[in-house]
């Protein structure tokens, strides 16, 4: 298994393990992990702590040349907010582990040179289906739904 | 003066009182203020906090409902993320101080349905335009270039 990949699911399984909403990323920069993260709307009560943003605020400041070579590992198809931060810093490729609970604005990030790779992975598509079966209210807050 | 335009200047002057990126927000509801905030890249070594995501962030979690009913006040024009915040979110309006320094998506944003008021202000361009000019540097750094 891709080992950033593994980072980024690990992280999904520790947010679901601490009661929160089970994403998780990990961004990496060649052969090294530049960050990792997960949603913590439940653990912090944020609501820009989506996995991808928790990932790139715990990675810290780099200039933009760093981000054009990472690559954003993720749990789940990027939201709009998501994907405008992987816009503005110019990150050129996302690994996203499934879009069947939720599919963000992905042509966007195609349309703007944005590599996606879809891994259309099982195993995280039951963690994050089954805590939506449990938790809607939660789930559509954090999509900004109803 | 519309108060909560003040709030969001004020903000951004607060900021660069600091030594930050003099950037601020506001987020209105009928007659309330939910949340304020300003850039804080340089306060908190935050790559996510711009101003419009600090002042979501400072105002809370709300349902979608209550987004769709506000405003977003902010001293320039939003970037990528900030706009995909507001698209997450369902904000459907925002008031821009000026995009004279810094133009965002707004297109994507009024394709979407969010409409847009201009103030093109004066003073608030020159505080920016200022800070750009002593720190080129930072200043690309929180915009993804270079």
């Amino acid at each position: 298994m891709d080992p950033f990949w593994h980072i980024a699911f690990e992280e999904a399984k520790i947010g679901f393990e601490e009661g929160g909403i089970p994403i998780g990323a990990c961004l990496a920069y060649k052969d090294r992990v530049l960050g990792r993260g997960r949603n913590r709307r439940v653990q912090l009560g944020s609501v820009i702590k989506h996995g991808e943003l928790d990932c790139l605020e715990n990675a810290g400041r780099y200039a933009a040349k760093i981000y054009r070579k990472a690559i954003l590992y993720t749990t789940l198809s990027p939201c709009w907010m998501c994907s405008g931060a992987i816009l503005l810093y110019g990150i050129k490729k996302v690994v996203i582990g499934e879009n069947r609970n939720f599919k963000g604005p992905e042509e966007i990030l195609s349309q703007n040179g944005v590599e996606i790779i879809h891994l259309d992975d099982e195993e995280c598509t039951k963690l994050l289906s089954s805590f939506i079966a449990s938790n809607p209210e939660l789930w559509n807050e954090d999509i900004g739904k109803i």
